[in-house]
């Protein structure tokens, strides 16, 4: 019960402003026994009766202030989180989920979605803006990149991902398959790990494209510049997980994950 | 009915002595509705009226001198059949079907296997002199190859591949898959031909064994003095082609079978 939360451990990484703001947004969902506080406008008896009788409840969130989500300001939330997003790699690969669960909190209280538009407006933004975005920081690019995939990911409508993502989402794979990008493994790594993920899921909505990229994908071999020994097995890698269904075959598992190059 | 049978076109590339060994050594399996002229001591006259009847009868051979297989030299045939198939890889590609034809006719005439051993032993001298065959003649080396693998997908027992076979045709593979015939074109060219013609079977055979020949194709990718891009774009197909459980997949086919390469 000591242990944080694993949005617990990602709020940490926040200014203690932003904690404040994310956690009061966060509180709805990931505190359910928590939900008579908010109903009955956050009486604080009523949420230390709730706890005692939820392992699930962090003490440091029963203590702060409580406030409704929907009296945050949700846009500065998202902008918050996708700020965050592009400078800190790691907080970007499972801030889906931390977005899911505000859209999720927000739809609840307020019946509203200002995050969820909020957060798509930016990401759009900074989708019109990705060349810029790769010429000025490699870095924020690949965060940027790895962040759209995992909204992609989480963010669904009756388990089905966002029909608007997909698209953008398949631009941003392009671009990390072009020759200047192939040739950066910071790149290619993103680019692997992203079809690891959301790869399957991307195939079903649009197989067409999905084959195209794997047409620049397998091209990378013949590349004039040549790959990375490294580039060249990880692209090796997802071309066997995708050709076997996009599920690792354990003598693949044991080649690419298992054994120590000599 | 006048096109000749696959055998026939084959057996015209020996010369005159030969073909009339072969055509003997045939005659049994291939000419099916001549058997009564064997069991007879190939009488002219029922061959003739055997003809009349069947479509799959060609005249050259019903007019060619009737002798039983069984007293054809076999194993004089299983050298010649071997000697052919080093110096032809377009004939030893498929000469396993007429070894296994002429198998069958020995079987069945003289309840024998001269033919079937004779070919054995010669493909076992061979395989033991498989490095100094390679340094000699690569063509030569490629056609041994191209041959036991052939041997080993039609010489089946009750549809099971031999045995005996298994290992032999997988030291080969792995030769092929050493780096200095990853180097040449024609080497790999024979191994992704052969793992596309028996890897499956190979695998059922010995899975580990082909999971260590894998590991070394990938390794491939790896070596220093890297591979022509033919070679790596055969080797990424029989990867890509063993991972989606030993079929071409309809993109890797457009890929790798249709597009024109710019």
């Amino acid at each position: 019960m000591g242990e944080p939360s694993r949005e617990e451990y990602k709020i940490q990484s926040f200014d203690a402003e932003t904690q404040q703001l994310l956690k009061t947004a966060l509180k709805a969902p990931s505190l359910e026994c928590t939900a008579a506080c908010f109903e009955t406008d956050g009486e604080y008896s009523v949420c230390q009766r709730s706890y005692s009788n939820c392992s699930r409840l962090m003490p440091s969130r029963c203590n702060t202030q409580h406030r409704n989500p929907g009296a945050v300001d949700l846009e500065k939330v998202a902008n918050v989180i996708v700020d965050h997003s592009l400078q800190d790699c790691v907080f970007s690969k499972e801030a889906g989920r931390m977005c899911y669960a505000i859209i999720q909190a927000e739809s609840k209280q307020a019946g509203q979605s200002v995050f969820r538009r909020g957060l798509l407006n930016r990401l759009q933004q900074e989708y019109q803006a990705r060349e810029q975005l790769r010429a000025r920081s490699l870095q924020g690019w690949v965060c940027y990149v790895t962040f759209i995939c995992n909204i992609f990911d989480y963010l669904r409508v009756n388990n089905i991902p966002m029909m608007a993502l997909v698209n953008p989402v398949y631009d941003c794979l392009f671009r990390l398959a072009q020759p200047d990008s192939l040739s950066k493994e910071e790149e290619v790594d993103c680019l692997v790990l992203q079809l690891h993920r959301v790869g399957e899921q991307l195939e079903k909505m649009n197989g067409q494209r999905m084959d195209e990229l794997f047409v620049l994908i397998r091209d990378g071999f013949l590349l004039p510049t040549g790959l990375s020994s490294l580039a060249q097995l990880l692209l090796l890698e997802i071309i066997e997980f995708r050709a076997a269904g996009w599920k690792t075959t354990p003598a693949a598992h044991k080649y690419y994950y298992s054994e120590v190059s000599d």
